[in-house]
């Protein structure tokens, strides 16, 4: 049994290469919804989608988020009565918050209705949130603000500073049947930490109590992959929040981030170089060739 | 002031003739919300939404519901989901659902989102909602079923017989504040019945208490225009529904139906021959060509 934790687009690839290699007894994918929102009514779930689509192989891999083949007409419609359109919303995305909403309205959880919208769409490996409960990233700027994470990703585009990170509800949240079941597997081999954005993806699953205590006292090795490769983030917004953190931007700033709480770290070959320095802060180093470009580098 | 009462389709035609002949201060179109209903979390108001397309230029002619260049990417998405997919629901229509939807879900009335979205869209006339309180139209069956009116009309595709239609909600219901004020207008010169389906598009309007007691002391003429045409309805259940009720499938029947809440029933030319039958039940009979192919009919 493997544990995968992951977020979005990175944590997407990853999960879907351990899938073509885990059978879907053997693979629990446990996914951030520290950015879940309502928006407009529905709620959203962005990471749990990014790896819906991509193991179902109906994600978009040119705009690297949402379904392939999207339309936009509700949007266009949207604007036309004024509505708020700063979140795009795809016309086949939007049926997935629809039925979300409408199955948690009925009383689902998360849990339930993400297996439910999984087995719809073919997938065998299963795809948990990392909670059941609401966990709300908020970003808080060195201009005091307040922002629910979306504000700030989609709105504001990354653009504030950040002074810190909450995890509003993360104390009182559980993690998920299927996660936690998957880390008290007696098979348990590996967690592994997908590329995944650190701080906004990676830390609200391991924010959670009864994870974290897990993880202090971890009977595994916790095998992260850095989101970093040569300095700059393969997508997001890691690099610059690194920066802010006064951590440095590279593979190394990741192992200091993660510190005790992992015993290996994948990096790239071309930071190669940077290993004697990780490997001073404390995780064992693997270099691999890390880029996802295709389903056999996933 | 013209108070014209309509529903869907037809209710639509008239209202829009209305609105070209009579400037903006001068018309109120009041809309059934008794077949108003909660599907996938949304709030779905058929009727208002097809006058306020039509009135728009935005409806679509050859479907006769719905908008112009509808896409349909969101229904086939949530069929691959395993959603509800009984009820169409077109990729610009929804957006006026989920517009709706949230602001309601925000504490505003149904008129004021309908004035909003009317606005939005260039509508000068007023259209209102019968009502900011909610009514349901159930149909009961021969069988002894309950059936909400959009399970009767589209998951059921008017089949069941029909016993009685009662009106959820309807005795506590208040006018809109623009349909009885418009009413109450000094200036009021007539209500005119739209050529809508009597029993569940118009019937829910006149069923609301103090749009009642108005019409029984009504000051000005009241003026409906024949649904039935040469013994067929343009559009929809109404010939059935009057078969069902015992009732002549004519413009007769029509008038039986109405009784002394009508002073003049408009007929079509087609129908000329029954003036002396339908002036004989009460009102008096204004013959004119009624079907409305064309900007100019309407």
């Amino acid at each position: 049994m493997i544990v995968a934790l992951a977020g979005g687009v990175g944590g997407a690839k990853l999960a879907h290469g351990l899938a073509r290699v885990l059978p879907p007894d053997a693979l629990v994918i446990a996914v951030n919804t520290g950015d879940d929102f309502a928006h407009l009514g529905l709620h959203i779930s962005p990471d749990l989608d990014s790896v819906m689509y991509k193991l179902a192989g109906i994600n978009d891999t040119g705009r690297g988020w949402g379904v392939a083949d999207e339309s936009w007409a509700f949007m266009a419609a949207l604007q036309r009565l004024g509505g708020e359109t700063w979140f795009n919303l795809g016309d086949q995305d939007l049926a997935t918050h629809v039925e979300r909403t409408r199955r948690l309205g009925q009383g689902e959880t998360l849990s339930a209705v993400t297996a439910a919208l999984c087995r719809q769409l073919g997938i065998e490996h299963t795809i948990a949130p990392m909670s059941d409960d609401p966990v709300r990233t908020i970003v808080e700027t060195v201009c005091g603000e307040r922002l629910p994470f979306q504000d700030y990703f989609v709105r504001f585009g990354c653009a504030p500073e950040i002074a810190a990170i909450t995890l509003d509800g993360v104390a009182s949240a559980a993690p998920s049947p299927a996660l936690w079941d998957a880390l008290c597997h007696p098979g348990l081999a590996a967690v592994v930490i997908c590329p995944s954005n650190p701080f906004v993806s990676i830390a609200p699953i391991l924010a959670l109590a009864p994870v974290a205590e897990f993880m202090a006292d971890r009977p595994v090795p916790v095998i992260a992959v850095s989101p970093i490769i040569g300095g700059a983030a393969v997508k997001g917004p890691a690099a610059k929040m690194l920066a802010e953190m006064g951590l440095p931007v590279s593979a190394t700033g990741i192992a200091a981030h993660y510190g005790g709480a992992i015993d290996a770290l994948v990096i790239d070959a071309a930071d190669a170089g940077l290993a004697p320095d990780i490997e001073a802060v404390g995780p064992r180093v693997l270099v691999a060739e890390t880029l996802m470009r295709s389903a056999a580098d996933e």
